[in-house]
């Protein structure tokens, strides 16, 4: 049976990112996109809890079919899985490719990720895609022979429960894929101010990215910075087991 | 120096939880509340992209500030860290109380626990509090000496870095507190289909917690199912590093 590969992602179903891993994708299986009806850029795991969403069908042929979701990334997979996938799972989950990096504290903010890591969640292998581009009109032709590689062995070897790939890819030829870990970075000096006509202030959410170890050849960043593909084993399990017996000595 | 404490939520300033953990910092230092001018639950790490933020501050007195923020839990951090705080960090971030468990799996989805992820990523001790009681009248007074102690004992002994807290408080007198990792859980039969008066589908989200592992007895749902406050030392690096050999012996 050829598998069945869901994708979604966080740019919206008009963006090329998506048809582009749509394309890539058609090769190895069938494929149903569930794509956001626009933007959702830093939804991270949000979920739509106050509203209702909707799911409408845009596009049917042998072996896709595509649909428009109102909601987040998160909801995208959410109603894949539970009104289009009720007696079968996805075989894999691709997201992406995003436009623009989601390596080091990005997965954090990433809808792309979000979405990724709710595969994850539900025991489907899960990769998320993002290519170092902004651009609307980004050029993917140079990754996309790795795009298919990845999810060809992921289909292949499967991955353990609760970890999910988060793929970072650079703007030049890649020179090979590093299996890393994410860099310890944050986002700085991320305001605006501006004033209305009215003279009320509002801000415009921005900034820079700071590697916190830019000597550290074993992260994502690292290999991005080379020229590398980044492979970031990303996991569900947040806890920081290493602290427990610290926090337990406290005697709370 | 007194402490600065910052605090926010996911539920809106209005809530009947964050009051109560204002009301239950004031003794322990100076606080600054930015919280969201509505509800935000389920708003993960979400950060808003496409539009501005609003910033107005609505009550101000010795030793106490509050503001309102129109963005997510995660923007009330990052305009409060950019904003309000350029020349001190604070000392503390505390969020919640919660009105809901963000025990297990639902630290993904929290915008409460987006919020603490926020400050830990910015190297501020953070701490997120819930509480197993959704009613907006629910009682806290069981559980606010047990919230006090915590927050004492991480201004005095630290966090390390990229370590934050999830705390998850029982609906009955707690037994105590617990030092647990998160459970292996999820959500399931997530949406509840009815269609608008022309014919046209819509989806509500609901669903069950399912816990994977009930028997286990170093979860936290395990501590909450027994009455017991869970604490779950929380990470920002998301790597799975026992997976690292395996993926880069696969030659991708």
């Amino acid at each position: 049976m050829r598998p069945c590969i869901l994708i979604t992602n966080d740019d919206g179903l008009t963006a090329k990112g998506i048809k582009e891993l749509k394309d890539a994708m058609l090769p190895l299986g069938d494929v149903i996109v569930v794509g956001p009806d626009g933007p959702r850029s830093g939804m991270s795991s949000a979920i739509t809890v106050s509203i209702p969403t909707r799911l409408h069908k845009v596009h049917e042929e042998e072996g896709l079919k595509i649909y428009r979701c109102s909601g987040t990334p998160v909801d995208c997979v959410k109603l894949a899985l539970n009104v289009l996938f009720k007696d079968r799972k996805p075989d894999l989950l691709v997201t992406g490719i995003n436009h623009g990096t989601n390596s080091s504290i990005s997965v954090v903010y990433s809808g792309t990720m979000g979405a990724t890591i709710e595969g994850c969640i539900n025991k489907v292998l899960s990769i998320g895609y993002s290519l170092c581009n902004h651009h609307a009109d980004a050029d993917f032709s140079h990754v996309i022979p790795f795009v298919k590689k990845i999810a060809e062995k992921v289909l292949e070897k499967g991955l353990p429960y609760g970890v999910c790939l988060n793929v970072n890819m650079p703007e030049n030829p890649p020179k090979g894929i590093k299996i890393c870990r994410q860099a310890n970075g944050l986002w700085t000096e991320e305001f605006v101010r501006h004033e209305d006509p009215n003279g009320h202030p509002y801000f415009w959410l921005t900034g820079n990215f700071t590697n916190r170890e830019p000597e550290a050849s074993d992260t994502d960043e690292w290999a991005l910075t080379n020229d590398y593909i980044a492979v970031v084993p990303t996991k569900i399990d947040m806890t920081a087991y290493e602290v427990i017996d610290e926090l337990t000595s406290w005697n709370l």
